[in-house]
């Protein structure tokens, strides 16, 4: 049973890793730090934890004891929790970091999107990028794993194949994209009490939304990205614009690369929508293409708390570990 | 053109007053002060204003000012309203307080259920209950009403009529009640962030809530009231069950009382739902006699926002001033 | 007191007309005809219309008698709208039209998108597009007005300004549109059961929606056309993207044109919501330019019920008929 | 592995059995019938089950071949339901039947409720109820399972513990009950159009519902019960009032029988929320007594689709079949 530590477990990503991880047959969360409800019963804050972890309480944080564990899943703040990963790998544990910290090749890139100076560019150097569709071999022997955005996942793992196949102009991708309210975490601001936001919807950073960078240094487009904040809970519907430059016949052909990825789900011209992929940890990939433009518009849903986070956190365990890819990992949404 | 002042302009009844006095053929928001957000666009907070009310800001609160207007509406906090409110009816002008503060004729059920001293008893004494289709003749001559709240309009329009006619035994009554969110107000509190509110329901304040002494003070009914929170922006749905003493024939009867009023109707057996009231001024009631257990199950509706506060207060203010009653006010809801 | 007929009122845009005309001081509905609910109560269907039309009925539908009011709204089929409106005005009474039979200028652009031969080319000639807008001086003298379609109104009236300045490229023009759900209409489809929509968010009609043709006839561009249904009741938010050629310091100018329009608000940089329209018959638009792509990103917004079908339908009356145009139209949203 | 057969799937909860089945260790879906989608890729209604069942269609009904499944689960309408499941047996596997017609214990009681002569009544007596907190050690050994309805698993399991100790008095229940509207299940009906649902609320078959008798079957009390539609899409909270007759202090007592349940979670005064169940196989109950009245308050919560239908019903197989009672069922819900 591998042991499994969670810092800043109080928001929904922390929330997430420990549903999920309450039925993984192969790892057991023992302690769950947050600084705000160090001492405070887990089960007062998600009352859904009680029937899995009982009276269960948020540990204060003790990086000794944390790093005791097998491996520590990090749900802090960007920039601050590159700090913190880097003392747990130096004490000896393998990390899995979900903040944006440990995610950039181009470091100065990095620092320009997050306006910081990276603590610890020794390890932002060797931490491996966490999509395992495009990155499983170096996933295996990871010691550090900086786990995609959840934006980033649903536009990458739509554009990559068109690029690399070099398919479409990388200079004309548009990024028309739309998450669920859960993206924003659990806050306590007006901006996201239920009567501003349901029935509502809304563009949002347009222009100058931080993901972008990293959508662009993982696809290899240049790309205008938009996103909008939809009354949904979960969900990631990203809607894609780009101009074909090869034949609209070897689109299909493209997205072979996921023939047999357990999760990433490519439906020739159906498109996905949320309620395919909310709940599970799949990606699910559609493309058109329009004659008249010459434009190919591609349609790309994940759920963002899964596959755009928690669940590909685990699914990087799950590789770092050898253990099968799809342990304990939701291949089916809830629809409902 | 009757010139309005509001004053805690800056919360959901503030801009619900806002709005709707926006088409009202004969009064005009000339002043809407707010201490948090004194100085700054009312459209920054509430960007549909700006079609009505262009640029204008939140003054802050200067009394003289404000009392120069013909009326005022109070948006204040329980407790904090009594004392303003008195000063601004000193300072010769007529308020409508959409506080508690002016709404008990009992001032010790009102202190003991709101916890505080009243520092305005004359004032108390001298307040109208804005109930228009019970206190209509009163609310001529005031110049302070104490507005209704809202759970306390959708239960009382519902019991009163049995109450009166002495169908049913007020010792039985049970009032299981469901409100929109916006009952809870403009808060920056995570347990009204869409995530938490959005696909979730619950009950709160059961055997708690305040507004259990304003219904049973005003229904003449000993009530079990519980209150609770439904996903929904608008309106309030009260489920009350009570022991019928009289004839079932005799409920259709009761309620004849609303024949002529034009924003009650009654349904007989077919229930209204919140649909069929957000968005207006109206209270739709229906009832069912059950026989195996002798109970009336009776069903009221109406938008927490506009019957239940603002809309309300419209009204009150328009048989203040011997304007139509129905000025400016929605009788159809937006159904949609 | 214009009298006002409505055929085929028993759809939302049906009832939409009900609910704004119920509060016009100009107009009054005095028949409403619905094939397959005649001879029903109307506030059977919509409940909330009882406050202000009591126990009115759907008639059947008889045009002589629906010819005797001074204006029909026909919220009819596309296809069967344009003979039953064409005999309306051979009888005498003047039309708008809500459905897509009188919108264009191009009879066989019309024909090749809605798959059918036009029954009254000499109306459709004769027809006047009714957004006021860029066309007020046409419908003042109309006898029949082809009612814009709603993701129509969104787009152009975003779209229109720009090529008009000449500060786009008119062929890079995409729209990537969401409207809620009930754009759609009142149907009996699983596809819109509450359990498959809320919650959840998909494309639709990519690369073939109707409204395309509609758009680029009116705006003048060649537009890539993406809707997308969002689990909301009411509102459309449009995100257009286009190459500017321009300068990017005179896109404020060139809308300028809505200076001293009543419904439609330019907000500079700053972008609109969908819960800054709902509700009112307003359309709001915003704009952000991209140095990075040369991109223009506009963001606009209507309610699809108001702006986009029945309000426009008003305020073409209104104008048509000499009215004020604002007339019985809320300038205001619901916000909540 | 236990193979599995499911007649009836297209609906909600034949769609719950294969999305949790699709994780179960021990037991897997071999065939899955529909009359109405025969032939069809079950895929194509439910995408997101793509992932875990790849092109598998929707069988045609041929109970020979369903019978050689290990266990049959039925998910078809009432009446209908009874002839089929007889003839499976006949036939010689094991039922689960999710329909009302083997839950009652009293024949006449059913025929009364449902208006229909059972046609199996030998069956209708030897099935067991397959509520396993009350009735684990017959499920043992049954062939036949009649899985509890929704409502009624909310409300037994609230109202029973409190019967059995003698605490309140049977006579003064009354269930204001709030259901998900997946509760309605998958239809084409204009009144669960995501329109007339979303923002709105109503009660529903008050004095009338079915459900009814089977609450005062299984709990032994007289119950008014009064079902209201919610707009989310899954989750039941019961409002549950009586008379309390025995002591305050031994309301905790009683519900000491869920000690070692698994699924079942007494909270004291703590009251629990649709999202502390909603996709979970959880019931959570809390309790509030009201000095002024003396009447008990208690809530109970379900998953409707879970522990009110499709969880249950593998709940109940994994009793049938010596599996550890918990297997593939999850314990913590979605609370996002």
């Amino acid at each position: 049973m591998i042991t499994v530590g969670i810092v800043g477990a109080n928001g929904y990503t922390g929330f997430e890793l420990m549903r999920l991880l309450a039925s993984h047959p192969e790892a057991k969360v023992i302690t769950a730090s947050s600084r705000s409800l160090a001492g405070q019963k887990i089960a007062d804050t998600y009352p859904t934890l009680k029937g899995a972890y009982g009276d269960m309480v948020y540990s204060d944080v003790n990086l000794e004891e944390v790093a005791k564990c097998d491996v520590v899943f990090a749900c802090l703040p960007h920039g601050q929790s590159a700090d913190i990963c880097g003392k747990l790998i130096d004490l000896g544990t393998k990390v899995i970091d979900l903040s944006a910290d440990f995610r950039y090749d181009d470091l100065p890139l990095y620092e320009k999107t997050y306006k910081l100076t990276h603590p610890r560019p020794d390890l932002a150097e060797e931490a491996v990028y966490g999509l395992p569709e495009f990155n499983r071999a170096k996933i295996v022997g990871a010691r550090l794993i900086g786990n995609p955005g959840c934006y980033v996942t649903a536009s990458v793992l739509a554009i990559k194949p068109l690029v690399n196949a070099g398919l479409i102009n990388p200079k004309t991708v548009i990024v028309d994209a739309k998450s669920g309210v859960s993206g924003a975490g659990r806050k306590a601001d007006v901006a996201y009490n239920a009567n501003e936001v349901s029935g509502s919807f809304k563009a949002y950073g347009v222009t100058t939304h931080r993901h972008t960078s990293e959508i662009e240094e993982k696809s290899g487009a240049t790309v205008t990205f938009t996103p909008h904040l939809l009354p949904v809970k979960r969900g990631i519907l990203a809607t894609v614009y780009c101009d074909l430059t090869g034949k609209p016949e070897d689109v299909d052909k493209a997205y072979e690369v996921y023939n047999n990825e357990p999760f990433v789900h490519y439906l020739g011209s159906s498109l996905p929508e949320i309620k395919t992929v909310a709940g599970s940890n799949c990606c699910y990939i559609g493309a058109k293409y329009e004659e008249k433009t010459g434009r190919l518009i591609v349609v790309s849903c994940i759920d963002n708390l899964i596959k755009g986070a928690s669940g590909q956190a685990i699914q990087n365990m799950n590789v770092m570990f050898g253990l099968p890819e799809t342990m304990g990992l939701p291949l089916v949404g809830f629809h409902l």
